[in-house]
């Protein structure tokens, strides 16, 4: 592991980081922001993951969201990964929706994807190696939001591995890939044409898993994807089927952007430190 | 006056909305953001002026300052101008630090740059003419803040309309410009070598002034561009001796990124907001 430092700004007392690093498993550079708290009464800091939407890198959320203020109040880290493998030697396709910037937190296994696009072996594991030695006084404690596909991310990523995330939480999420434009597309691409290899990638099929973490999903009215591509009924009604603990709430007026991220941040915060401590 | 809305979004309860024109002072289009407060309790609603630094246009304060959050809660509008005029056929220069996104919120005197830079006379009658009209119940009382360029804008602005700011506040403001880099380079273009005519758009001299607003200055100590460009010594020596009301604040370890600006936004807003009431 060779980590390289590219920025590092004071920020609400704590420290706002962006490392770039070679990674094994996407093979390519990448960077990763990561924020640590001042930790002035030397406590035990948990750790929340926030994973973004379409055309994102890890700036997005470090610069537009307004996080710092609430990491700092909570006394958490916050770890924010790129959202796929990148570089001229990586596949790509013109449009927004595939390729870099375009990763969908899964594991491909089609060409010419298959060899980078592993981002969520990434996460789980390479990324989460990097990010336990960057935290001091870890608690081992561990949750995960995002936003968009970030947000499809978040979920399949806590629901995969529900023992060690102890809340998941999205912003207008695609909640059922399968059947949508964006995740159909996706999926297609990477994961091939036979529907049954989709199942373990779409929030709408994991919902139907015991031992679910608590679930909270915010989604504005005046969101220009939603409901076409950020449609609920069969999440909802796969979770209140199994009595998944899940709140869904509806923010009128609100659209797709880190304007309506940065209002409702404080609630997703405190949801998450509520299962943290 | 034609105002075209081109983005609107709720935050925080508010609306922030973004608009293009055409301004007769500027002899271009431009735009800018101004955020209205959702004003629940129907009062009177004052208005901070937010001006930005170098390279900036009205989206970065918009986007990466979290002010939002404060403009609700202290229901107060916020207008955002762009830095410079813009356009084709506006004069600029391949420096990022001279003409477009370089205005320096003065009236420029020499060729090629009188034509179009007058951002003075932009921002305190036509644009604040605009203002005026689009803040609902608005209480007729202003204030006014900026980051670096723009922390010079506010406190030139400020001081030579003082009987009409009631507050005046800056994050690393170029307080001596006649003296340093930034400020040489952008005078001697606009407004000629002779220096006599530098004096009245130098904050270190309207300093001199009575009737000054009271003034709060943050700057960070681990700012790369302090104190080359960012000098305070004769701006606080010329305060002292006319007993102008001047906290100039040092912020150890914080650079001159929006993570400096959006940690002590808070206590810019509660001193304004003081002032405004």
């Amino acid at each position: 592991m060779s980590l390289k430092l590219i920025e590092k700004h004071s920020s609400f007392d704590g420290l706002q980081y962006k490392y770039s690093h070679y990674s094994e498993v996407l093979q390519c550079d990448l960077t990763f922001s990561i924020y640590l708290p001042s930790n002035k009464e030397k406590k035990e800091i948990p750790l929340i993951w926030w994973l973004s939407g379409l055309t994102c890198t890890d700036d997005n959320f470090s610069q537009k969201s307004g996080f710092q203020r609430l990491a700092e109040k909570y006394q958490v880290a916050v770890i924010i990964p790129d959202t796929s493998p990148r570089g001229e030697n990586v596949a790509d396709d013109d449009a927004y929706d595939l390729g870099q910037g375009a990763g969908f937190y899964l594991n491909a296994t089609q060409n010419p994807w298959a060899k980078n696009y592993k981002m969520y072996t990434y996460i789980t594991d390479e990324l989460s190696g990097i990010a336990s030695t960057l935290v001091p006084n870890f608690s081992g404690k561990e949750s995960i939001m995002g936003h968009s596909m970030g947000g499809h991310g978040a979920l399949v990523i806590g629901m995969k591995n529900a023992a060690r995330f102890k809340a998941i939480s999205a912003f207008s999420p695609i909640l059922n890939p399968s059947q949508v434009p964006w995740g159909i597309k996706a999926f297609s691409s990477y994961l091939g044409e036979d529907k049954a290899n989709w199942k373990e990638w779409d929030a709408s099929e994991l919902i139907k898993e015991t031992g679910v973490p608590p679930i909270l999903i915010s989604q504005g009215t005046a969101d220009t994807f939603y409901p076409e591509q950020l449609e609920e009924t069969t999440f909802l009604e796969n979770a209140r089927k199994n009595n998944q603990t899940v709140n869904y709430e509806k923010m009128e007026g609100y659209d797709h952007s880190y304007f309506f991220i940065s209002t409702f941040l404080e609630d997703h915060f405190a949801f998450h430190v509520k299962q943290l401590r």
